[in-house]
């Protein structure tokens, strides 16, 4: 499919990886102590303890080497049922749940499996820019709703004005990648009410895929709310790589609500897609680990301590900034209109940041600060010097 | 895309799983003991020992599970580079490879890298039926060349017969599932040439994929030729499944031989395949488990035990069947024209086979004897009755 099309379009997709990369070049001239990468967003610590155990354990039990039916392993997604069902209203069963190969590989069976040609995905902008391609892949395209105008919170009317007819899905992603917005339950009814109106006006349905590895990773005891009580039409997909730090491993699932209409005929085609997308199903230890350890999660407080450090600092120096409930970013505004040309003034001080033009909104960037505290503190004269010159 | 289509589609899509259904079904009638599952190529042995030790000392690894770069760790894909190059002529490099999930995931990441809409995949029947799903996925559909004819050996004529403006690429898997065969560099130096003359002929380039996770399974001392060195414009995509018997962990690689014109820009786009699709990358645990017990086996001797027995009982019943050089599989000819009707039969045995249509070959059947020694042994009394019911 590509290789007619040129390599410009495959090497210039993801700012967040070039950014890295050149995090990695710099590293290799000033030190690694010297550069401060905040472009992407690895967990930089140890998962919890109980990982390493779970892995001593099962590795143990005779049979963890094998296929097991596509959909996962029954008792890791019954764990994973009775862990949602604390607190959800809406209760599920094993049967819900597909074990999936990250969230990544949570939206492509999705997607794969609602969209048929030229159907739109509606995402909020700022956005991770892999939604575009993930709908591509299956003859689907993104339609962008921006929130930058509204402190980066969706609003039902905004929704309601891009509806058409080929709209088959919603995106949200909440606490969000990159602003680290949580989307309020209010937030979330208005949305729903602008899908269940349409769809008594022109009888089309449409999903919400809600896109959910950060709602662990929430400050100042705020609440997530729980998408599947407030919309029938919901399937939510999440990871561990987050919560438990395990993003190279490649674990996560997908929940279909059993409020949709026909729900376990979307499930046998979920299921369908993830044999023959080539992931046949989620790496077979890593699932038994993710449901021996449901429940537990990396140290928040400490992701918290660098947020207020940074966001305190830059805050400071003038930086307009929405402070996040969650996730381990920040997204500011640019000082310069042109975020690009930021980034790369940026750089002169080796900090590596991505332009919000990675993620649909052009004058803002990201900061990723899962990365050491030692690092963050040692960078705040950095960004002062940066301040500086820009005359901020 | 498969959500309006109606359930038929995806609910019969594997005899495999259907008949492995089937047979889980009887055991709770039967008991396990009493029923013969032959149904599914799922490793029953536990992997090499070296594999524990292995994942032991991974897990003491800091940052073991963070992201890598998308290809794959750069050690783990130069241990697998200098493996290769023992035995092949063509010589290769750790920035050749990208580790996947599994083949599975390769086949899906090539295919995505090089179809455009309605490109053609040539395949051999008897083929493993996932192959017409995966070239879908990517817009494009398979062309079967039957091989029945010939004993399952593919013949230079058959493909240059079916080539033409809109063929891509070729799918050879030998050792062969689900019929055993091993293609010689002969069989291979035939379909290289029909390729390079219809370059000459047609200006067409076709790739020349070769799926091999069966290649550490041959008996008798035959020997692999190696592909790459026959044709240039190779890739070839193997997994763990079956040499490590770590199929439920859906680990596997890639390799584009670096002869193909744009090798390096072709990898660059199926580094950005395998990320998009949503694999990312393949699990960071046991891509460095894999890198670590490259040229470590399963015990093939077993294997062979059981090919030997089966084929000895089933020959001397009257069955015909070609002795298969490699893989855990044979294919027998089915004594009825109708072989779902003959795999139905066998059920009243307690006799779990796929039927031959299940990979574009009706008339034959799929036993897979990785099951334990016993079974076999305790199988040829049912084998004997069923023979006896058709007159063989």
């Amino acid at each position: 499919m590509f290789w007619v099309e040129g390599k410009e379009k495959v090497i210039n997709s993801s700012w967040i990886r070039k950014m890295f990369e050149e995090g990695e070049k710099l590293a290799k001239i000033h030190g690694a102590e010297n550069v401060f990468n905040f472009s992407l967003g690895n967990p930089y610590k140890e998962p919890p303890k109980k990982v390493k155990e779970s892995v001593s354990k099962f590795m143990e039990q005779e049979g963890i080497h094998k296929y097991m039916t596509n959909a996962g392993f029954v008792d890791v997604r019954e764990q994973i049922a009775e862990h949602f069902n604390k607190e959800s209203l809406t209760k599920i069963q094993g049967k819900n749940i597909i074990m999936t190969s990250g969230a990544a590989g949570g939206l492509n069976i999705i997607l794969k499996s609602l969209l048929n040609k030229d159907e739109e995905v509606v995402v909020f902008a700022p956005y991770f820019v892999e939604y575009g391609f993930y709908a591509q892949n299956h003859g689907g395209k993104i339609k962008v709703v921006d929130t930058c105008h509204n402190n980066f919170i969706p609003r039902g009317e905004d929704l309601k004005a891009v509806l058409n007819d080929k709209t088959k899905a919603v995106i949200i992603n909440s606490p969000n990648n990159p602003s680290g917005a949580l989307y309020s339950k209010k937030t979330i009814e208005e949305l729903a009410t602008a899908l269940v109106n349409w769809e008594k006006e022109s009888g089309k349905k449409v999903f919400l895929i809600s896109d959910e590895p950060y709602t662990e990773i929430v400050y100042d005891k705020h609440k997530v709310p729980k998408i599947m009580d407030c919309y029938p039409n919901t399937i939510v997909t999440t990871s561990f790589s987050k919560s438990l730090g395990l993003a190279g491993q490649r674990i996560g699932y997908v929940i279909i609500s059993p409020n949709i209409e026909d729900s376990e005929l979307l499930t046998d085609i979920m299921v369908f897609c993830n044999r023959t997308l080539g992931f046949v199903s989620a790496s077979a230890l890593w699932q038994k680990v993710a449901g021996d350890c449901i429940g537990e999660k990396v140290d928040i407080s400490d992701y918290q301590e660098k947020r207020d450090i940074i966001f305190e600092h830059l805050t400071s120096l003038g930086f307009e900034i929405r402070k996040p409930e969650g996730t381990f970013y920040l997204f500011p505004k640019s000082p310069l209109k042109n975020d690009v040309e930021f980034a790369k003034i940026a750089m002169k001080y080796n900090i590596l940041i991505v332009p919000g033009s990675g993620f649909g909104a052009p004058g803002y960037f990201r900061i990723s600060y899962c990365v050491p505290t030692d690092m963050v503190k040692k960078s705040l004269d950095a960004w002062t010097k940066l301040a500086k010159e820009l005359n901020l």
